[in-house]
């Protein structure tokens, strides 16, 4: 691909490879206030939203952004330790959470929140070779090597009253700090849904939000709109964010935001 | 206000005061594909949107945008024969269709599209000295002089089965048609409701979207979640759209697209 996209902001602007969008990042960043010493991952969601806030057609998200938005994703996922999905996006499409190309580097952990175990990892989580994968349920979590083990043994104890934690919820603040302190995730990449992105933004377990804004517009029926955030509202304040940079590409607009 | 916003796009970059963002644009334009003889107005809509997607906090959109973003609007009605939303928006808060200063130019006519002749004008809508009120409904459209003569006219006359057109909806494309052909309304601004512009979207009947996307997240119960856009999903194509020009001020992005 030798398509040519635009850092618009900061300024001065920037022509650069389409495919090298957040390429050159350095996450976690180290001039961005963040806290060395910080109990848990450094944690940023990428997702992919329309013009009127969808991020997903008919539940799945990957109509929307173009190719250079996937590849923008990879770029992502190969800085991440681990990249996490609620179990709900998972439902909805077959999906891989690796990178295409693992000699790129190791495959990212693969975590998957689930508060019911409704998960269909066998069906619909595209493995990458030697990737690993992690369910976290209200319990706590575990650890598989591969997917057989973990459909077999993992599944087996998500029946179990071990899973039934506090509301029924992934204690996420919990999880976070043991996937820091017993895997090593010094970055979690969170790739939706809407509803384990609002668990994050409004415990303020999120630190930046990569949005990519595709030229289109989609409508849908209200009770399946789906949007970044499924949740209450948040309280004030807690959703201010603050524009670090824009790219553009074809019309689509990748933005990149730091929570206050 | 001396404050600077950058225009990002189209290149170069060029720093403006932040209170003349759109305030030079020519609208309609001339070199856009419009065409001269059309039999309806050149229709823009603008709208103010969370990153979530939200256009409204308990039914209001007031509070979302900056003063910069009030700006815009203003500078956006400045340029239009005629304001429009729908009856929906005006139930939900009480809110001027015209311009601050009339010295500015004449007030543009105000224009509430209803399908039921529930609005609330006396209660709701701030009129601008000398602006006229026009009310579509479902039978057609008429128009008054001035508020009183509106409220006690055209509601009695909307409380008759001459209202009660095909559907139960205003025919936008008639009312487009007599708004240029009948009222001169060159350049019509269409501020929402989502259900409105998606009526508008869905049928061709829309040239370009401001879209103003301010830095926050709000979150929000599915159920009353409003986005750009409510109404079934859109046929492919219909919603593409192009990036025409994009300005920064505080973190806020003001995005002007032009439907394909």
């Amino acid at each position: 691909m030798t398509a040519k996209a635009t850092r618009l902001y900061p300024l001065p602007p920037r022509e650069i490879r389409a495919e090298g969008i957040y390429e050159d990042l350095e996450l976690p960043p180290t001039r961005l206030g963040d806290s060395p010493g910080s109990p848990r991952p450094y944690v940023i969601i990428n997702m992919v939203a329309s013009l009127d806030g969808r991020v997903a057609v008919g539940g799945k998200s990957s109509l929307i952004g173009s190719e250079v938005d996937r590849r923008t994703m990879r770029n992502l996922r190969s800085k991440a330790d681990a990249v996490m999905i609620g179990a709900g996006t998972l439902r909805s499409e077959r999906l891989s959470l690796g990178l295409d190309d693992s000699s790129r580097g190791q495959q990212p952990l693969a975590v998957v929140a689930t508060g019911t175990g409704d998960v269909p990892l066998q069906s619909n989580l595209i493995l990458g070779e030697g990737q690993e994968v992690l369910l976290l349920s209200p319990a706590g979590f575990s650890v598989t090597g591969g997917f057989s083990r973990c459909r077999d043994e993992r599944m087996r104890r998500l029946g179990t009253s071990e899973c039934e934690g506090p509301a029924g919820e992934v204690d996420l603040g919990e999880a976070l700090q043991i996937l820091k302190g017993e895997r090593a995730v010094e970055l979690l990449l969170v790739e939706g849904g809407p509803s384990l992105n609002h668990s994050l933004f409004s415990r303020g377990l999120a630190d930046e939000l990569f949005l990519t804004l595709a030229p289109k517009l989609m409508g849908g029926a209200t009770d399946e709109t789906l949007t970044v955030l499924d949740g209450p509202p948040l309280a004030p304040g807690v959703g201010s964010v603050s524009l670090l940079s824009a790219h553009l590409f074809g019309g689509e607009l990748y933005l990149r935001y730091r929570l206050r």
